[in-house]
């Protein structure tokens, strides 16, 4: 079934991820070359037309372009530390989540032309939009392959340096993660006094997406690093009513834990003498480091 | 001005939400008595047709129906708790902010007929949806005032009891605040590492937007208290990936505590025997109160 015309591809890591990569590959016909610690995973890849190859220089021997995705850095490096010499020459696209600086360090340990890729999606997601990956890094490697990466759903080319992939995922995980713990907390409170979430959840959804649009806001002010302009509700009011969300979880016999850490920022603002200010003002506190 | 055949109201508290509230009877021709601590903030609202009532029993003598809108709920009963008997027999609607147990509380205090509200808007949303306030208590209340209410903007009666409208208020204001930790970290992370916060927000908001689907998910599992089924992304998987969250603010020399809490309660799931479950599993930790 795979299309002779079409280049090679080599993934390295049968995960749940990297065997939904291949599997994307194989459906839009790339002669894809598979290979995995547990050669077990390789299976199901097989039957639907891949090659296993049985060493990791093998598999990187196999193709010019080479997809890695493991469960972290180490093992990233742990797997081609063994493949060192086939590595070289090849364009290597690195999927596995990490920070900006582990991205970086990637793209110079091995003598290849370098991309880093974040995956914004789930296994299941991928082989179409909305899933969508971050790449950087090589913009030659990015150009030369942009059709290859379409397999797996939409492509954003972020910048030149490797580490911008991994830093617009971990943003973006971050902001859905803070949407998760509001929720969380949210939920917990409602279930708590007797109201079932699935009642609340139309209403959160409601609430949280209309609120949305104050990132504008947010962001002209961190960038401006003026956070007296347009202020909607100043943290000064919103630091008093904020320990309601404490007081009601406390009431509720549930523990606050999860947005615990904002009031003390919002009141350290405060005593700065930024009461009348906005809340994004919070940022200048993080931005400081750790306490 | 006032329309002599509409019901009297009277306002107590001038701050920022209680001159907006005021504002919005006397635009929708509600004969309207105010009073505040300070009494220089009637001033404008003498003006556009309020009367100023000199102490806080000559304002609640001159209406049927009170609304109290003041910073909290110890300036409610200071303030109140100086007009007992003009209360009695009154309808009180208090639109401070609280506690579903401070609403209660409030709710038998005095001899009168109670609805709580919780206001969704910031005081210049104030009269017209988007705006709107859920009220709890009284239903012979909400239904003899709604049109009355509806010069504020949408209203949303919940619950007969008292406590309801701070549940369902503080419920969306943890959702919120939940999102506005993820942005504000988000939007940090990505300026110390130099991209303009202004140039994230688009991605940031539409992301946040699409993964608001999931709290729906979320209920259900809650609802259910299985959180094993329709598992997107194990929470074990999630809890891995998540420490690059911490590592990466700490690369860019920036505090990770506004999303620190949530690392240690999925890892507590996952050493409780949880890991192939889902992330709204962590609930069931919250539920059990403080550590
Ligand atoms: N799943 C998602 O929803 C999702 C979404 C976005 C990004 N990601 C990222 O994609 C990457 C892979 O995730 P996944 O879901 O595929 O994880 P997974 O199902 O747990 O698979 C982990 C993979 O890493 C391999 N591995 C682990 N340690 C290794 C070592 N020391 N040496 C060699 N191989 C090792 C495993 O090999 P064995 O089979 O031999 O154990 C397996 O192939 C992660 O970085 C994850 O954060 C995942
Ligand atoms: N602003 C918003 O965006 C918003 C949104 C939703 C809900 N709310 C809630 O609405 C309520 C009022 O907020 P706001 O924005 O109007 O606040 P504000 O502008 O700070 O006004 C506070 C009001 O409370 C009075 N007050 C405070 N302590 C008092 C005391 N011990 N005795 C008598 N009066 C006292 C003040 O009187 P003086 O004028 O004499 O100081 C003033 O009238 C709060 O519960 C707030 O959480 C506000």
């Amino acid at each position: 079934m795979p299309d002779l015309s079409k280049p090679a591809v080599t993934v390295l890591g049968l995960g749940d991820m990297g065997s939904a990569l291949a599997r994307a590959l194989l459906k839009a016909g790339y002669p894809t070359t598979v290979w995995n610690r547990t050669p077990e995973k390789a299976k199901p890849l097989v039957e639907a037309g891949a090659t296993h190859a049985p060493t990791v220089a093998d598999a990187v021997t196999a193709s010019r372009l080479v997809i890695v995705c493991l469960l972290d850095y180490k093992s990233v490096t742990d797997v081609l530390d063994t493949a060192r010499d086939a590595l070289t020459g090849k364009v290597l696209v690195n999927l596995t989540n990490g920070t900006p600086g582990q991205a970086r360090e990637l793209a110079t340990r091995y003598d290849v032309d370098y991309l880093d890729g974040g995956i914004m999606a789930i296994p299941p997601m991928i082989g179409a939009p909305p899933a969508f990956v971050f790449y950087s890094g090589s913009r030659s490697a990015f150009d030369t392959n942009k059709q290859v990466f379409e397999a797996f759903g939409g492509t954003n080319y972020v910048s030149t340096d490797a580490g911008f992939a991994a830093l617009y995922d971990i943003g973006l995980l971050s902001g859905m993660y803070g949407m998760f713990v509001g929720a969380l907390h949210a939920l917990s409170l409602v279930t708590s006094a007797g109201v079932p979430a699935q009642e609340f959840a139309p209403l959160l959804k409601q609430y949280v997406s209309a609120m949305l649009g104050s990132i504008d806001g947010m962001a002209e002010q961190i960038d401006k690093q003026d956070y007296a302009i347009d202020v909607v509700s100043n943290i000064g009011m919103q630091s008093e009513a904020y320990v309601n969300l404490t007081l009601s979880a406390e009431e509720l016999g549930m523990s606050p834990e999860l947005l615990a850490p904002l009031g003390p920022l919002m009141a350290r603002r405060v005593a700065d003498g930024h009461g009348h200010e906005d809340i994004a003002g919070v940022v200048e506190i993080l931005k400081k480091g750790k306490k």
